[in-house]
């Protein structure tokens, strides 16, 4: 990460590497939201203690109150995967998340990054999750029926960067 | 695995569950069949050797002439992945590898999967491994582009079983 170094911008909103006092307040997260299940917001944090990604949080007024776990996508040059994102409900709507994504995809480019691909849920209450990777320029490149369950397809986004 | 067992059918063929002594032929297949990077076997071998996968071995003639790993997709509950499959060129295009497709459905099946999705590459040199699971009832479900590396997508299917 040399040369790529935390931002303290606008919105008073800071962006940095996650460091283990975080943890608690990403655990808060994951589970506020109410979006993921038991089993989503334990395979999250496992992703987080395993130190195999690279994890970002955003602060806003001192606060951590969003994170992002990204990585190089295996058996590809150039592809990075989001792996996760969340913003605490407190803090929605207020530009956390497009800020703390804007950092994630200019430090993938520092690391000669050039797509980041994700899956989403295609349900009815991911649609503000959509809407949100659209916004930020992403392109939905398919979409699998029933994958994660019943009702509940897969659906993928990539971005050129 | 209860109920469900090796499959001595047509064509002299036998499918079994791969044993340790297999390995060596697997390795073989994985270089020989020249589709892969010498990255990509080494993440093959990796996976055969972890145990986390169920990984079954066609025979022809009582030589292993091809493999297949699979597993279940995290975070979902009925859908499957098939991470890899290889068939050695001397036994290419003699019903081995759409008999060991089969037999891995089937198999997904008696565990109550409901669907396998995989990845493979856009490239022209692809062409027949696509054609393969076109004509194994596979539906693209999406592509990106470069995704591999330049020039090199990642296409996407996914079958309902």
């Amino acid at each position: 990460m040399a040369g790529f170094h935390p931002q303290a911008g606008r919105m008073g909103l800071t962006i940095r590497p996650l460091q283990a006092p975080d943890r608690e307040a990403v655990a808060g997260m994951l589970v506020d939201c109410g979006a993921f299940s038991g089993e989503e917001v334990r395979v999250a944090l496992e992703m987080v203690d395993s130190g195999d990604y690279t994890v970002f949080v955003v602060e806003q007024d001192g606060a951590v109150c969003g994170y992002s776990c990204i990585g190089r996508t295996p058996l590809t040059l150039t592809t990075w995967h989001l792996y996760w994102i969340c913003i605490h409900p407190r803090a929605q709507r207020r530009g956390a998340g497009m800020a703390l994504q804007q950092y994630v995809e200019e430090f993938i480019r520092s690391q000669k990054g050039e797509r980041l691909v994700l899956e989403t849920s295609g349900r009815a209450d991911y649609e503000r999750t959509r809407r949100f990777y659209e916004r930020a320029g992403y392109q939905q490149a398919g979409r699998i029926p029933g994958f994660y369950k019943a009702g509940d397809d897969c659906v993928f986004y990539f971005k050129l960067l």
